[in-house]
């Protein structure tokens, strides 16, 4: 079994779609990292930080998902990290209302001793300063590092991330993004230069208009699922990403064609994350609920043809 | 062999893209979907209008692609359809500069003898009362009626582009236009209320993100393939049309499993479309090309999973 460290956000999230509206509930990238991955045969971990103002309940919920929470800091005094977003009608775009980074701003990550000697790495979306501080926690270098980073990184972080950036062994990032990191407009291109700053992996997500895989020339396409209702996509990037590498960690696996599947189980995670508001769908998911919507995605791109 | 008769547009066209501008340049949707189909062994004929002004060499062109043009009428005193248009930096979006109908605005359209038997129709994107007016001169029913529009005829035809809507096999469509039609933004559920309309197929076009084909409750995904430069968008969801019903006639099964091989057809003739101005690729496009390119179609979207 495969044993995968996160590092990444446990946070508060209000969110308000064309749907309905929330008040404070769980949120972060590290939660949804770790609900997917979780659905894997995979020993996962979780750093992080929140403040006292955060419910034991919803550690107890991860902890009972099998996701190890001892390397997410209680800091007493402080309150958690909060971020409250507002969608659009087309559920594509959205506007940040409110960022209250609170303990996050001084977050310092700490490996637990438990899993310092992971073979898998996840360096959810952060500060890449943080995100290296993990990596140099590390003793001996992991077998896969994925690395998750936004466009608020590029615009105020962009010499310590190109740093993160070069020791990694896959990004994924949003088309947008990676047209920002590269200068290059066409996503082949992109992935091209990107591949140059150091990771052999690129993955690029396109939200409803599923992710692309490149390696080595090669490039790889997971639709995402069609759904007749998405109900809000707060957490569906980084569900993905704990579908891709919750597998490649159960499988303990990384050659291109595994990870083809991976990024097929992601699409598939995310599908779920999608339907209902918040982690709620992700708490209720059972692994035969994932296995049979993997036919679904077989069904969906599958074709039988004769080349001439 | 399957006879495929194709009605539409054959005009000029003036393109400006960021990579450079043309004059007046063969175009039409008639056009772009003869010389798609024509990469298949299927009898191709067209009905259309062209004035005066059109050159006999562009007739020749497509007489020498085996495509029969004697439905092409030539009004001498009257001038060709001239479109001009504008892209974007992004490519998916445009502004049309100058519509000139010219021969257009009067046109009768007349089904040669030696296509009134056809068994394929592509109705391609003109006014609905003369894509009727096709429909009617055909006495018995071809084996499978396609059918391509645009809001421009939601917004100013609807209900004589409702008549032939229902009476349709396949509607090919993009996604904007899907929403418009149906009033759902939903794909899934704009698919099911476009069946209700009539027809039992729904081909949704997303333009780089690919195409959707929905049939009774059944969904297939067929990806565009991601490319290093897309030189000029003009024809490529005309391209895409005559790549689908010209691999249907070729091979004369209108099965579900088929159709998914004729999307991926589809949308690996319109990845040739983009790659130079109007149809230069498309007339120097040899079969072996499209062959060769149909590997990388099964690279990007094919995987083994296992179903637990």
């Amino acid at each position: 079994m495969g044993k995968l460290l996160i590092v990444g956000t446990v946070a508060f999230d209000a969110i308000e779609t064309p749907f309905g509206k929330t008040d404070k509930i769980l949120g972060g990238a590290a939660t949804y990292i770790g609900l997917s991955a979780a659905q894997f045969n995979v020993e996962v971990g979780i750093v992080s930080v929140v403040g006292g103002d955060f419910p034991q309940e919803h550690l107890q919920m991860l902890e009972d998902k099998n996701i190890d929470t001892t390397g997410v800091e209680i800091i007493k005094e402080g309150k958690t990290f909060f971020w409250s977003g507002k969608y659009h009608n087309d559920l594509n775009t959205r506007d940040t209302l409110i960022t209250d980074l609170n303990v996050l701003a001084g977050f310092n990550p700490i490996v637990p001793n438990n899993f310092t000697d992971c073979d898998f790495l996840m360096l959810g979306n952060l500060h890449p300063a943080v995100q290296m501080a993990v990596i140099n926690q590390i003793p001996k270098r992991p077998k896969l590092i994925v690395l998750d980073t936004m466009n608020f990184w590029m615009d105020n972080a962009l010499s310590e991330l190109m740093e993160v950036i070069a020791k990694i062994d896959v990004i994924t990032i949003n088309d947008e993004e990676a047209r920002q990191l590269s200068g290059e407009y066409s996503l082949v291109k992109a992935a091209q230069k990107i591949h140059e700053m150091g990771p052999k992996y690129v993955v690029i997500k396109k939200g409803e208009h599923g992710a692309l895989l490149f390696y080595e020339g090669n490039v790889f396409f997971a639709p995402a699922l069609p759904l007749e209702e998405v109900f809000d996509p707060t957490g569906a990037g980084d569900t993905f990403a704990g579908g891709f590498i919750g597998y490649l960690a159960s499988t303990h696996d990384i050659s291109f064609e595994n990870m083809k599947r991976a990024i097929i189980y992601g699409s598939n995670l995310a599908s779920f994350c999608v339907e209902k508001f918040g982690t709620e769908r992700m708490e209720s998911l059972s692994r035969e609920e994932v296995q049979k919507r993997l036919q679904q995605f077989k069904e969906l791109t599958q074709f039988e043809i004769e080349l001439g």
